[in-house]
């Protein structure tokens, strides 16, 4: 069965299109897993900063051009993800629809209603 | 046109079971964007240790035991990052593919060729 | 004069004694200064990661047990940020000073009091 | 016996110092353990900007240029350190002299000479 012929999702066109940005650049070299997750959390680090003096009530309704900023800086985020798992082989959707299963058992509805604790935490 | 009968795509999917398994726990009191991005950040800084003490090399060839721990730490990168977009109503894949082509115009080919500076370092 | 009869300053002192620890275990070959910026943000995320649940109000009165934890997290922190000053050879305390003259100068009292934004958001 | 009569340590000076940057400004109010953690670590993103994409050698030999912004980074962590231990109550030298004690027996020389792992990747 021929591959391209599946219907393509968007998370992979972005996989694709980024690493041909990289290829181009001749920047595949400086794209070791160690360096995109450097890269990863100092772009992290940039939406951070933008609710650091807010509150969270502050957080939940920022002004429309402080939400442009935040869209970008998510954009950044989600680009570095992209070609960190890519680096190293990793489907993110097939890992965060595990991760998500182990989370359902890790935290039971009945025991955790109501409550955010780091899950060592919980009873 | 009936919404959901729409082909849905697997990030749009990843956000509504996070919503979904926020709302069950009454978890959505905590996710105010300000807690959601010190979870992201917190997270990321899981993947970094991964990789602190190893050198470039060796984050490019690591053990299966390892990457398995690392696909997890992406998956929770993504699943909070996608919680955070959505309490901000934003589209990520619209938001990075704008970032994409505003990074096509900052780092021209011809100009970055081979070198990797933050923007304001090349010249 | 010998510089070994000057009083010495407690962040020295440790400085000197982390010094010797990595030495003593063959570590400085893993202390790089962008390895050690890893471990920074690793320990650093180590703290974000005790408030990021709480409200700011929580975070003012912790208990007796989460604070001995955020302690010793802290502890990480400024061993780290000792070691990669060291390994730069930095100074630490003289690095402050200058930088609190130059915050006088960037925030003025009159224009900044009572309101906290990020530097590029004053006016 | 007058405390203002020992000799001052330059951390506690420092401490003493931003307080008052602090409280001149009005900023109190913004300082929470949960803001400062937040605070901490959008700074600490600054430093390892900086060396994401050097090799380990380069960031072992940065620039003159490079150097001098590094060492204001590096103040602006010590700087939000101090204010978080502050605001909690930390001393930060006596916290970093019980870490390192624990850390003599977590890692102990002829257990982990030459090797750099997570504690719990030792044996």
């Amino acid at each position: 069965m021929d591959k391209s012929a599946l219907p393509k999702d968007s998370l992979d066109q972005l996989r694709r299109q980024l690493a041909e940005f990289a290829r181009k650049r001749d920047w595949e070299q400086f794209h070791s897993p160690k360096n995109l997750a450097m890269a990863l959390i100092a772009e992290t680090a940039e939406l951070v900063e933008h609710f650091q003096w807010l509150t969270e009530q502050e957080s939940n309704r920022i002004s429309a051009d402080k939400k442009a900023e935040v869209r970008l800086e998510l954009a950044d985020i989600l680009i570095y993800l992209i070609r960190t798992a890519d680096r190293l082989d990793i489907d993110l959707i097939s890992a965060a629809t595990d991760k998500i299963k182990l989370n359902e058992q890790r935290y039971p509805v009945e025991k955790v209603h109501g409550k955010a604790c780091r899950a060592d935490e919980y009873d």
